[in-house]
């Protein structure tokens, strides 16, 4: 049986040269790099390295660069290390109603302390107006958070646009590029953000090796206290393979975007140009064009999400129905919701994310394989028998 | 020249083994565990037999483990999140004075949000005596952090008489134990614990992966928020080829723990017994006898302890003046002062932290490399002259 692998949203292979970058990390150079001696120094270095290449990826200075250990950790980091760090000035943060949990649930958390919180709203593609992020905006507002791009549909925000207005009135814009970030352009000096999330996983680079890009001069409070690791801003023993793999994956990334780029579009533009003509009542999500390069969402109607999963997966395909980190929730997506998708239609999700393993024949090969099964989960589902009865049958 | 690594407080070198069963989950097994497909369920399958293997290291059911990407974030994790889980009942907090930073720098972030903290004393051995705990306690103390053993002096805890005292009142009591576990028998259901810190580099381990035992029952809050990995309390995709890693990890050091204690006691003794002769002015510090098994530690008088590593790096030999967490803060070590040491004699402290690695004819050359070193270092010292001309020359 074909395997094909769509969930590179969820998490991407392992680069092979990405592996052989961090092997001689965990037996030869094993050292822990706040040690003053040669073992110390050769893990230092290796940091120091895997720092610029992480810079060079956003057009950052990489004193600017903050390792981390996922994704959700520089979130999480950003949110509340921002935040707390400017209590003194105000308590109100602005998010995307569309954002990730780990920033959307960090701000939560200081709801519990006592900031308040506005939810911007997402038009029918996903799309912030920056003009309902100036609307938002208070005096005793000290956090922006918007997204880069939105992992389950794809969208791309205008991060440009939303920093202008930010600026203005010098308030702190974070953005979680996590989904973006080695996948497509990202530069945080000409987007003009002060702080952005990334993480090595999205892009073909090890697990457990986030980064938090911190402009120069913008305050933040630790969220791991200890040792003087990361410059006092993250203490821990750094997890050196981790993150030696982080760099290498985002040399790689930096090198081969173009290519990347021009492999996946295709592939996702085939996908939602042509999966609805074998399917009947099913909507790509997300925007049309403007969206990530490997992503293709869609909803499914008279479909619960999960069957088609499983079945899919019997087939050797793996597709998610959103996000992998709330997968396990069983709650229909906060992004489609807040789209304005309604729950019924929601619960239909499927999330194609390709990667550069994926050829036209993954495709073609799912475009044969979703469909028969869409038919059989239609024919076990009672609101879809009850639709087709009141169209007078199918 | 022969290389010497004594510094494996600081961090581990990765065993064959270990590097052979986290490879498969790199590239084959890369997938989300949070994934409902085959992908998923290969790394699902991983992290509950790596969370079966850490759970039987230390007595703890496996569902009690939550796995955490370092030792500090284990620290941080149960400090911060202990004490705001109870913060209803009061803000108090108890810790021994010779606390590693991740402790000890997690509970000043309390402070700063209203928490008060009692520091208990040690003795010269750098002991804490259960009575003072006790004495410490308040109706409003939440939480009590005594460490099972100092990684920089090696003095081990009377955690067992201490977790009575703090069980008599229902104060949740944490341990770190990431200098203890893996190295000396560690069981939470025999010390009576509520939540103990680990860390996998300290025992052979891979670095980026901790785990912090929490009891059922025992309310903790998140540090890192976002989605349900963990059952809740520690979102983030998880760094599955460092939790394998861990596992298997722990598994050989349980079922090696004999031999290794068994390797290096010898080696230890052997340095605090024998080093002593060849240098004058040199005392030995931590406990005499109950003590970590790889750990010699010293103080000698007269020697900038920055130099002599440097000096012995350049002879091979790797060692530590104390927590690699804290060797770039270039401060007396708050643990030995906490002990009685004056700052004077804390300047030259040194730590042999012994490994698998090491054997009897590292300790001779270590034994021959350090005094001409000493000697080397006091010619040039202004203190020593002064002395040794008050004392009528030597």
């Amino acid at each position: 049986m074909r395997r094909v692998y769509f969930d590179n949203a969820a998490t991407t292979r392992l680069l092979p040269e990405v592996r052989e970058a961090m092997l001689p990390y965990f037996e030869e150079h094993f050292g822990n790099p706040s040690c003053l001696h040669d073992w110390g120094d050769a893990a230092r270095q290796a940091i120091e390295e895997a720092r610029v290449q992480v810079a060079a990826l956003v057009g950052a200075e990489s004193e600017e660069i903050i390792f981390t250990s996922s994704g959700t950790e520089s979130n999480n980091f950003a949110i509340k290390g921002i935040a707390l760090a400017q209590q003194s000035k105000g308590k109100h943060i602005v998010l995307s109603a569309i954002e990730h949990f780990s920033v959307l649930h960090s701000a939560r958390t200081l709801e519990k302390m006592g900031f308040e919180l506005t939810l911007v709203p997402v038009d029918k593609f996903g799309v912030v107006d920056p003009d309902d992020v100036k609307k938002s905006l208070r005096k005793d507002t000290v956090l922006v958070s918007i997204m880069f791009a939105n992992g389950e549909v794809g969208t791309i925000e205008p991060i440009k646009e939303i920093a202008r207005v930010t600026k203005e009135v010098s308030i702190p814009f974070h953005t979680d590029a996590i989904a973006a970030a080695g996948a497509l352009p990202v530069n945080v000096k000409e987007l003009g953000v002060d702080a952005l999330s990334l993480t090595a996983n999205q892009f073909y680079g090890p697990k457990g090796a986030g980064a938090l890009y911190v402009r120069r001069g913008v305050r933040i409070m630790p969220l791991l206290d200890g040792g003087v690791q990361e410059g006092g801003r993250r203490a821990g023993t750094e997890d050196i393979p981790a993150i030696v793999g982080l760099g290498k994956a985002a040399e790689l990334a930096r090198i081969n975007m173009k290519s990347r780029v021009m492999q996946l579009t295709p592939l996702r533009d085939r996908l939602i140009n042509e999966l609805p003509a074998g399917i009947d009542h099913i909507i790509a999500t997300g925007h049309p064009t403007n969206r990530l390069p490997g992503n293709a969402s869609f909803c499914i109607r008279f479909i619960e999400g999960e069957s088609m999963l499983m079945l899919l997966n019997s087939q050797g395909i793996a597709v998610s129905s959103g996000s992998a980190c709330t997968s396990r929730a069983l709650k229909a997506s906060h992004v489609l919701i807040a789209m304005g998708v309604s729950h019924e239609i929601a619960q239909g999700s499927i999330l194609c994310s390709l990667g550069i393993d994926n050829t036209r024949e993954d495709v073609d090969y799912f475009m044969e394989t979703l469909p028969p099964i869409v038919d059989r989960l239609r024919q076990m589902s009672p609101l879809y028998t009850k639709f087709t009865k009141a169209k007078g049958g199918k």
